[in-house]
């Protein structure tokens, strides 16, 4: 399976690409996907995130999500997003590995290890 | 940390992680990690991938996508949502391909592709 | 428009409310309103919320937000949100007073102050 | 409560907080909402919102919105990202009229209505 294939394209997340894809065909679903709505489904899932962890205290948010039931209902959100955002990758025909890779790099060089050793984000990254 | 590492953890996902994990411990970064702040880290950045589509309609999304300015803009804020869940997913010890998997079994049993063939996702999937 | 409103769209939201229409109508963005957007504007407007303090601790945040720069800011933040949201109660036709006493009531039913009290939000919720 | 306190404190939005702070006493809820946690609520509630309208297009979002069951649910989301957002300001010592017309001036400033006229908001307005 990963021989001639060109290496970007193979391993785990064409694989999981192509579950989605299927899903996706099957029910005919498509047609709502373009990246506008696919980018509301990212943001609707990644409010179920939050809403699972909003009343828990930073001091327990390990503990909580070892717990076995919070550990299930966080990994279905978890999923949940990872499947908008891949559909919205699909969509939008990006390569979400070298993507993420791509804006490592643009961190390392916004985020020199020297100066921002053990401290949060630099508040200026958002919002001037 | 990865030496015994079960077969699904090799592969494109493990390699990310490899580097995310590189990046934040080069930067003393875990400590602001938990999955609390995380879950805040998706959220913020699924917040920043729907503002670049807000004001731009349906019909012409893919088309907005598919410029290289804005394709490059998408392609980072893309790329940032993933590495905030990639790393909650590295904090709360789950498999993302695993809970990717096991979650579209589920949407399989909620969505059967007979009666929810050419209809948007069950609205009474949220808050009753 | 608003020539014979019923008493209860006087008063600071209707006044602020007008303040917002001159607004946009000065900019002609009424055609980029639509509930659709306005609902994508709030999302992305909470995540510059969360994102404001996606790194600071449970026990520093009233700390935080009392900081005189940091107060501009989430100020600046919640403003935001709240501009949005007024833009979507008028495109929508909601009374957002009415809207949140009705809110208030059917939370005063569902989370009974004895059985709710010192108790984080039910967990069920959201999402089964 | 109402007499000696400047105009700024009175009216809806001190009424409709004098409601939220009594829901929330009655329930000992005010541990739980620290500027951090109430912040994530209104993410949770953003969240919640856009998942009403990412299938429904932008030419049927204003007819959506009008149809009476979407528009109870509109109704009841719209109230709890207020809500979430008037009890942030509370802990936040912030005045949210106050805070709205400080930022539309800073709007009209960022955004002079001859040169924005019938444009999408600027695009540099989010992250460089």
């Amino acid at each position: 399976m990963t021989s001639p294939t060109p290496p970007a394209n193979t391993g785990q997340l064409a694989t999981l690409l192509d579950e989605l894809r299927r899903f996706v065909a099957e029910r005919e679903w498509a047609q709502f996907h373009d990246p506008k709505n696919l980018s509301m489904a990212v943001a609707s899932e990644a409010g179920e995130l939050v809403a699972l962890l909003r009343w828990v205290r930073n001091d327990d948010a390990d503990a909580f999500v070892r717990q076995p039931e919070n550990h299930a209902r966080l990994r279905a959100e978890v999923a949940d997003v990872a499947i908008s955002l891949l559909l919205l990758c699909d969509r939008a025909a990006i390569d979400l590995q070298k993507a993420i890779l791509d804006k490592l790099e643009v961190n390392r060089r916004n985020y020199p290890a020297e100066s921002t050793r053990g401290r949060a984000e630099r508040p200026e990254r958002h919002r001037p």
